[in-house]
């Protein structure tokens, strides 16, 4: 009853990698962003400060190591870290690439367009990436 | 010379309400949001991950505070907490109160239409009410 489960909207629209210290990391799937999304595995938690302290702090160097990954594997202008939930409201963590010519810089992505979903083989190449830079 | 200042930008969009642990906690100026803007006073800082462990943790536990303050003070279905920098490229943590009617539910509010600004009792009250409540 009170244990962890992920919201099945988060999981359609993303692919797990693995887990860091509190967060599953997945894989959004849309081309047009490197983006990570971070769900701390813990029951019932709504907003970043619905976690206790040391879980919170251990979910922000989750998305340190995250945001090195995505500096590290892509070319990039700025990293963008949002906690939103308007719309799915079981926590979790963006953690997004972008750069100066995208697909909507210099404004946010939520809620900006249609996905565009990757090639199979693009996605899992990918994944193996940020495994190997984050494991 | 290796001092943090307060980029012009961010001070000419909002006003500042005190100093908590590491971050300056600051109004912005806009009445379609609840809306404190948390500057970590360290200099060169632009994204989350540049900050230590610990100034990370701490100016988490800032934004807990304030995400805390908005929930006390303003009706709210949700708290926004978001680091983007893609135009003023200072670190800067925004954390808004939102609500299932405000101007751009359930969309973030960054890039959104033009803010409108308080009357000036307006806001001073406002951030009085935020300081009792954080300070």
């Amino acid at each position: 009853m009170n244990e962890f489960a992920l919201d099945a909207t988060l999981a359609s629209v993303s692919h797990k990698i693995g887990i860091l210290r509190v967060c599953e990391v997945r894989l959004l799937d849309d081309t047009r962003w490197p983006w990570l999304m971070l769900v701390p595995m813990r029951p019932a938690m709504v907003d970043l400060h619905d976690l206790t302290a040391a879980d919170l702090a251990d979910a922000m160097e989750d998305v340190r190591d995250c945001a090195h990954c995505l500096q590290v594997l892509v070319s990039c202008d700025k990293i963008n870290v949002g906690s939103l939930g308007n719309i799915v409201r079981q926590l979790h963590i963006h953690v997004i690439a972008r750069k100066e010519d995208d697909a909507n810089w210099p404004g946010p992505v939520w809620g900006f367009g249609k996905a565009e979903l990757y090639q199979d083989d693009a996605r899992a190449d990918f994944m193996a990436k940020i495994s190997k830079e984050l494991f």
